[in-house]
């Protein structure tokens, strides 16, 4: 179900025992000289309709909050930034808001790194506030690693932001908004910051780095290997792993 | 031109002397037993949209900012709510960020009543921080007033929220979104407070009301005057008035 | 009733089903080079003072509020500022003593224009932490809009800051305390602008202008206009139809 | 000089090098059943007047900031307390207007015990952000000590609050104003805790107490022994020794 | 070199460019019925004086800040908390002071998993506010994986918190404050949860569990599993890992 | 007792009745070319360790918060710094943690003079959070004005910062950290500063200094008369003073 399309007196009649409210979490940053700055937005909003569609009784999705976490990447222009503070709370209220509708198990699907330690810091937060609500949160490629693994070409150093796995999808998906042509592969200046950089590489230390440090053209990967065809092949696996989550988190 | 469809190399290269970045202000709430909850963003959207398409050369339009102030509608399940501290220090931001891309102009177009108050507070913030790009916030139905007296059949009292004129537009844009049989006629409990929500009458007093204070169904106005054609006028008629103010603007 | 008279035994007497609290606003700021920083508190109080004479059994004055939101002025030197979150949290913190003291009903009655944001982002604040308690804002020339339409003799741009009224009735009020001879006219620069500021005039569109951006001198108005007998008929016709709108307050 | 009584213009032309900012801080807040709420303001109000006729050349007097810090007195009703946070912030931003304005040299001559602890921390603050303003706090009775001694006739537990001393500065000011025969003497259930409410009393240890944990009617001391004649020594003794510090500070 | 022990023109010559300052931070929580709460301080200051015994030369050792987040282990009385927001502010100027003093490589060492997400955004904040000090976070246990996987005993589920690795480290540093005979293996209520403690488990998905929803006693993991002898062998295979990054951090 | 080698267990079965918790403050901060930077920390420890060892029924010890408020230190490179602001919340966030352990009596053994205003200011706090614990702050000199003055030798300007009586605890506590050929007497380019910082002389009017603009060499006082038998001296009659205030803030 789609939030969005209701009415409220239909919320006040749901069931909200047999539902998991889906709430997904972009950015609004550039993407490199190919990519619109929707590209989180777009990526995570297509895997949240697909589990949407696939799990349409148990799941209600809100819309994607377009605005993220993006201050490292302040110095490509466009870019619209919610500092840290104001995203932990902006979050914090919007899960409260969720409660308030009487959701009972809220699942946010991250489709942007940078949101990633304000989104635990808001979970910490609502679960103070309002305990009885369950908060779960997790970014597409964190469970749909395998996929990830599967479908790419590249090394380590090739899925990272505007890379072979985001191009791909927003050929599939948006063909006539990619520049491919202008793609180019970047982030290599330096290994380890290329490592740190890659969605399937963690790291035992923690710094934070500003993306023009690790990248001039605001790429990390390998968007050169991306197709349309391996978009699709990257959104349907997400998609599956996503809602296999997703239906395991129903029975918690 | 729409900001979120460029690339930040093609950012780098607007001349900002000649754009006014408009961003358009919504919300997410409870708009009666009829009407879903993205009422407003739909239809501030549908203006913006209509304005860039007018003044293309001459627009660049963000995306529209759909949670919104909403704090008086919370009794009404389903709407989101970004509290009025939250939403000053958000709107603050962004604005912040619109200022780091290289605006000169920024035209904040308002879609929802209750984001007035923090719109103009978030506007002083900007005003010290960021003194060197010009502000300017406004409600479509303030500019476009004229239309609205000459459009709507109600007398005071019909155009409120959920009312004569969003049901219109909303039949006009999303007609299998709109659940038509259940608009109730609603507000009118009082008459001040009735004409207080109307969106043509100004008092000189103010003092906050929950929604549920002043409407049952969550309507004030009269949704049984609304027809699609109507809101093609109004549609229409706002686009134009809104976008003779941005003409304006340019000029400032 | 004037509540800095009272004690604390007498307060908890008081049958506040019967009284309207009223708290006058001000501001500490420049008004020209011909009259004093306090004002937009003098005539507060003057005003506030008539209205408690008129309506003494049930009218709870407490002392006015001399700091104000002065941002705009500070380029002037004199002026005492208290920026708007600050004067948002001082507001709520005074209306939550007020409510805690018994206030039912309490009427802020306002003398500074740039206290209208600040104060109506208070009374949201307040209607979620003591909804029991009612408040409303006003400021005065909102209220008395057709005393001010009768006795001024300005055309729009007369009536603003330091103006043709304010003027007036501090000759009236504190006669010694103005340096009429000083008095200039002032805030033509632009016509826009110049409307902007009148009290009588609503624009659609709302940015922030800081003062000196709109006046050299401080003024924005018709000074020369002003009389001592002119202020007089200002500040009656002001106290009566701030009286009436009391004594319909107490009936709501 | 009165600071309210001057126009921007004449202030732009001080020379604040041979001034010092007098800026008195009080209260609003129960003084038992025979004094009014304005009584820490009055006091102050007149000392702070007195000062100013003594030297009006070197000091330039602001209004009374009548709110102030009194939690601790929020059980008897009438009393309007901004809590520590706001007021630490309150004054932090109206000491940045007065460096705006260009004083040099600060004196926050303060009349309530409340006020003690967020006056430091604000100092604190504004040594931080604007180091080139001196600004120095002192309640009066603290640098009038020797006046206080030498007049007050009670013993230790005489002179607290709505005491022996501000009876008679009160019956001195505003004899109209006291409701003397309601004078009770209290505050002595505990040795300890009165000993801590004596002006003249220093303890090494410091805790909170609410006021209704150390008096019934509100009143700590004897006010029992107040006169008006008693009122206007410890009044034009405050003056005496507050001048002379204030002519030091010219000397700092 | 202990920074504490130092004075400031000691600190004046010291030649930052040949420096890591090591910055411990631990907790003060509950372990268990057989762990003192500062459990995980003894640990990381005896890692972290290891690493400087190795390193002294380009190590500046801060104190360890005993106080954590421990908002999920407050139903456990004894736990000292700090909670979220106040702990990133207190790191960040803590961070500040650092920088200050010289400092142009910060190594945060961190010995307790709740400091994770809030030294994160600190760390985000640092970069923003101080961006020419490196800031490197990382938990002990992430550094020195291999000698965890090395010297436990355990399968998946022992070590956690309260756990046979921190048990064996207690009984080789402090064997007399540890309550061996009351040591209980908990935490396996459920196979999820107990794997999500696991220092060496990571999960897809991430949500906030208090410490009682988990374990009873307030521990998870395999304490019976413990002994002094393996207590010193993680500890010195953690102080080699640990001074192994340090050196490479030097290079950086 | 020591909370520190306690179990939760064993804090749970705590007659809080009975009990004081002390909980000692610090700093981190420069002292002088003699003494290194947790003089203030060592010496409160070696205070609160000696009153529990006396009393050690009656007293539940934590460790000593060594970060305080040392703003006006920070010209000294190796100072470490918790400004104003986060003190306040730090200390009311651990108090509210020491209530929720149980804690009914809490006396906060303050060491460091820059911390005073931040615990007056928490205690304001904590009695309106959690007001049935009772919070009671001193600083060991406060108490101990006695022993200090009977042991010291140096006329009023001796006994300040790095000064004859923390110069001769610390040679008697820690001889081997004290560089004591390096301690030079500073202080008194100016009389009033002079007095205004020695701990035994309270000036009627505050005002802050930074630390710079009253010593270069970081001393206040007579460090050259220091002796470790004169520290013992010192620390033993503190303590027993101490002490003798515990035992009365047992009967309260």
């Amino acid at each position: 179900m789609l939030l969005k399309d209701l009415t409220w007196p239909e919320v006040k009649d749901l069931d909200f025992d047999r539902l998991i409210v889906v709430f997904p979490t972009g950015s609004f940053e550039q993407h490199g000289p190919h990519l619109p700055f929707t590209t989180d937005t777009d990526i995570v909003t297509a895997v949240a309709e697909g589990v949407e569609h696939a799990l349409s009784d148990h799941v209600l999705l809100t819309p994607t909050l377009w605005p993220g976490l993006s201050t490292h990447h302040m110095h490509f222009p466009g870019t619209l930034d919610v500092p840290q503070k104001v995203y932990i709370w902006l979050i914090t209220e919007l899960g409260k808001s969720l409660t308030s509708m009487g959701a009972k198990k809220v699942f946010i699907l991250n489709g942007h790194g940078g949101n990633d330690t304000p989104l635990r810091a808001a979970l910490r937060e609502l679960k103070s506030e309002v305990p009885d609500t369950q908060f779960v949160f997790a970014s597409y490629w964190s469970i749909a690693a395998k996929t990830i693994r599967d479908v790419r070409e590249s090394e380590i150093g090739g899925v990272g932001h505007a890379c072979e796995m985001e191009t791909s999808v927003m050929l599939h998906l948006h063909p006539s908004r990619v520049k491919v042509d202008r793609a180019v592969r970047d982030g290599s200046k330096h290994t380890d910051v290329f490592r740190a950089a890659d969605m399937q590489h963690a790291r035992p230390v923690y710094f934070v780095q500003e993306f023009y440090e690790m990248s001039e053209s605001g790429v990390i990967g390998y968007p050169d290997l991306a197709s349309a065809e391996k978009g699709k092949r990257f959104l349907d696996g997400i998609i599956a792993e996503v809602s296999a989550f997703v239906k395991e988190f129903l029975t918690w």
